[in-house]
């Protein structure tokens, strides 16, 4: 996997369970470190216990994460021939920040394959926008590791033309360019601004209350393609759900959020 | 909430964190309980303990689960001002069958609302046709608990004339006409024939492994309007994702499973 990344979310085993890691300065918005880049540290510790990669993967966050070194207890729940469940506290000091349930497993070989829709229509990596600009002191600090592209007009809600559709398409890459593995996926689905800041509606911060991913296979080498959308926004909560497509044209993940709207705008 | 299923999920507090239930005969698919009404047995003991109704639940199944007694260990992972984390393990014997996850609460009063889709448009309950027939020995033992009516032409798989489409909708009742609460929504996504039947995929039981619900507002009375749809079949998975509709036109819960496709035909 791309070296920064692994880095930043490397786990070291400290007994039956439990692991060490460390919340890493850089990958935060605001301070607080971007909610994908905290479950990639949690599931690390998970597919090392259990031995395989995620299948399925849902984080419910219980309060920001500051950077600094944190703990990960693994409970596995069952140890099965092909598949294995365990949860996964993230705990800071006497906080714990995040709660995981997860499965994990391979994808099967199996000729039953249907896809009713495709990866998006993008224009190529170079002729899409650049999501923020790193040296724009306004811009989250995590964006100096990524290099993601934004599809044109999907930017215009940072200069306050929204494009009016909470939807937001582009490619994601590391900014180091390295190899995107299942574990990374869990940053990528988190990693766009959110959809729902092109709608048009005055929504600001939205906190993730929970996010849940499936990994649908490995992905081939190169940048990902990648939509978000938000259809719902009602009684204080919206949904993002999002695709990712790889340079072989597969579904290498599908998440869904549950995010909370500011009570006043 | 309906008197049946209030009676089929009700929980029994034996300790602090501890309650008794009883997984019912009548709610299964072939002598195993359907994944939504044991989910709703869980759920019921975890919003007890949290003293606020689900917002986002989700469940990842461990084993089938047979009629029979079982306990819930219920642990709060962050009891807050407005939200309860909690997990619940679902234990028969010394089998575990089902581990949750979830955050409880009310939804908000909140002005800001935006909607991109409507309710499925539908036949009226009486011009949709009866999802399973309960004096139908093939039929699973749960529809004689359900009023379930289809779309004309979503139960073309029973007849092998599936729609070529993976997507189902119709009308969800309980057979005695009883209220849907916030746990009800938890059985009723899960409580239509998959989606995947109308693909024409040769596909036969597609075991449940993980469900996500968010509950985005307690239903008003009177039937609800559902959607189920598979997009992606592939790598030996599928989801299925759900929307269920109100008779105010309101958005009351929002689902995604992921399932395994049998790995031959």
């Amino acid at each position: 996997m791309s070296q920064a990344f692994g880095d930043a979310t490397a786990v070291e085993r400290v007994a039956a369970g439990r692991y060490r890691g460390t919340i890493h300065d850089g990958w935060d918005i605001g301070g607080n470190a971007n909610g994908g880049y905290v479950l990639a540290i949690g599931v690390r510790a998970m597919a090392e216990e259990a031995g395989r990669p995620p299948l399925t993967i849902t984080a419910h966050y219980l309060s920001p994460a500051p950077p600094g070194p944190c703990e990960l207890v693994v409970e596995t729940v069952r140890h099965g021939r092909r598949l294995v469940t365990s949860t996964a506290a993230l705990v800071q000091g006497d906080r714990e920040l995040m709660r995981v349930l997860g499965t994990f497993g391979q994808p099967a070989d199996s000729p039953i394959t249907a896809l009713t829709a495709g990866p998006p229509q993008l224009p190529d990596y170079a002729n899409c926008v650049i999501g923020s600009d790193p040296s724009d002191p306004q811009v989250p600090q995590i964006a100096a590791q990524l290099a993601i592209r934004l599809r044109p007009g999907d930017d215009g809600f940072r200069r306050g033309q929204p494009s009016g559709i909470a939807e937001h398409a582009g490619w994601f890459s590391f900014a180091d360019g390295g190899p995107i593995d299942e574990i990374g996926l869990l940053l990528v689905v988190d990693a766009f601004p959110p959809a729902v800041f092109s709608s048009g509606l005055p929504v600001g911060w939205v906190p993730t209350v929970e996010l849940t991913v499936h990994i649908r296979a490995r992905p081939a080498p190169g940048p990902l393609r990648c939509v978000f959308r938000t259809r719902f926004v009602a009684g204080g909560m919206l949904e993002e759900d999002g695709e990712v497509w790889d340079s072989d044209d597969r579904l290498v993940a599908q998440s869904r959020q549950l995010a909370l709207t500011p009570r006043t705008p």
